[in-house]
């Protein structure tokens, strides 16, 4: 344990010096299922200081082929430009099921890689325990203690990661795809829903196009909740080759993230940790109860005659957690 | 306890005459949220028996004003004419919220609550812990065991209770409004992926815009991926008022419950019964420590300071499981 403390206190004070390796096996720490590795982790945790200016916390998402590597990268480096640093990190929901990573070993972002004031963690997680999503949360706090005022979390693959995601950030960005069809292109409506900005990427290729889809999308907002009462979702054009409209997705994130909306985006963190607290709350004690050989089998049992229809789910429940609650009545 | 049992074996021997009144208490049981009744409500599910022919399960959806309540009183009416039976509940997840029911005591579906062959639950509950939803699978087997061959779910409202009520039905109806937009008229996208019917209602009105807007359906349903390999999701054009397009309807349930499909809506059944087991265990593990007071109180700390942003949420609860691991490991 004592060998926990001095690790902890060393690797935190070089993640504070700015050290990239340090904070690069912090994610590490963070993703690993190895209980040292976790006890260390949250050693480290423990350790994160109060930041006195929040940084940009700003999601990114969108279907496949729209760029968002690329998009990233430029926007990356037009911010670094600014004197901004920024980490960009990856969640990868199909890591979950197949284990494999979408992008491999690819070489992404390589620009963006070579400059100082920039992180990136190429490679999500392959042994985190329910995804990467919450390791994700705890990589941003990492990221802010190591000095990264702007922190991208790009989504890959699709489904209910992008929600998740949305959950985690201050500002979420839905990339488009240019299209002349008269459906919103396959984007789920739950995901427009939780867009602070819509970017059309690709305006190089056909502009006329591009144009089309950001009025059909912005037509299609119009029938949507705001996500927040003092912010109108934009509809940007941009060519990730040109760099064309990037100056306006700028402009954007320096309105959204303008002193006068603090207290929003304050109010937005406080009500994201408390139900990330909830969620971690019940799946950490669940995973703990079933850790326990004789938790585990009564809980099989009752499942399988749940699943079979001998027995109400809700009454396979009640009758396991009866049989347990000694237990709980114990230590009152 | 012994009343207990004498009670439950009582109110099921009712209940399995068809007595209606014995049926409205028990479903009132299920609901309520006092210890004595849950108590009772258990022992009525523990008393539950196979049933070999599997009912009708059919939830239906769709935006207000669409006309779900006068869609299911005709569907029900011409389901009893034909010999089925048929019990309709309500889920309304409004009422978790405001405590209030967008139902009221309107008097609805007047003509089919006149059959014999009919049971209608008109009030969705106010007092349910964790909205409407948990009793409604509970009252759904309920139903089953009173005779009922056909049990319809009509949500109420809109939101996350949609998609909640497609996991405890077999077949999933949707309902539209004629509308000659361009846009898919404000449906949830996440909504159509789990319909197994698309319904477009008031033909009577103007038939050329149901007719449009079926084709709209049919099209964006092109871009989806179907709910089960072995069902292509129809789009029907009705009207509640002259009954026009209702065959079409009926014909759709019957090729849906066809005997060739059972083992489909079987193995449906069982994986919905098993992740309904998953989520009853981890929220009613949850209430019975949060119904702790040492327990509450140390919570309640650890999620202030997460939600302060003094400590990250998945540290304080990892800190304040370690706290109660005694608890845990004293039983193994």
């Amino acid at each position: 344990m004592s060998s926990t403390i001095e690790t902890a206190d060393s690797l935190y004070a070089d993640i504070r010096r700015g050290q990239r390796r340090a904070l690069a096996r912090s994610l590490s720490l963070l993703e690993s299922s190895l209980p040292a590795d976790r006890e260390l982790a949250y050693a480290l945790l423990e350790r994160c200081q109060h930041q006195p200016n929040p940084s940009w916390r700003i999601g990114c998402t969108g279907p496949p082929g729209v760029g968002k590597s690329t998009f990233i990268e430029r926007l990356g480096c037009i911010l670094t430009d600014t004197g901004r640093s920024v980490a960009v990190l990856a969640v990868d929901p199909s890591s979950r099921r197949s284990g494999g990573s979408i992008l491999g070993d690819k070489v992404r972002m390589l620009e963006l890689g070579q400059r100082a004031n920039a992180f990136i963690r190429p490679t999500p997680s392959k042994a985190t325990l329910g995804g990467a999503a919450p390791s994700t949360r705890d990589a941003i706090v990492l990221c802010e203690q190591a000095g990264f005022d702007t922190i991208i979390i790009e989504t890959v693959g699709v489904g209910q990661s992008e929600i998740d995601v949305a959950t985690m950030v201050d500002m979420f960005l839905l990339l488009a795809l240019p299209n002349s069809g008269d459906d919103v292109q396959g984007i789920k409506r739950g995901i427009m829903e939780v867009a602070h900005a819509v970017v059309v990427t690709k305006s190089d290729l056909d502009a006329a196009a591009s144009k089309r889809s950001a009025a059909q999308i912005t037509s299609a907002l119009r029938y949507m909740i705001p996500t927040a009462s003092d912010w109108q979702t934009p509809v940007h054009v941009v060519s990730n080759a040109t760099g064309d409209g990037f100056d306006t997705v700028i402009d954007a994130l320096h309105r959204f993230f303008d002193n006068t909306r603090a207290a929003t985006i304050d109010h937005q963190r406080r009500q994201q940790r408390g139900e990330w607290f909830d969620r971690v709350l019940s799946s950490e004690m669940l995973q703990r109860l079933l850790a326990m050989q004789e938790f585990r089998s009564a809980c099989d049992v009752a499942r399988e005659q749940s699943v079979l229809g001998r027995m109400a789910p809700s009454l396979g429940v009640h009758r396991l957690l009866d049989r347990i609650q000694m237990l709980i009545t114990e230590v009152q």
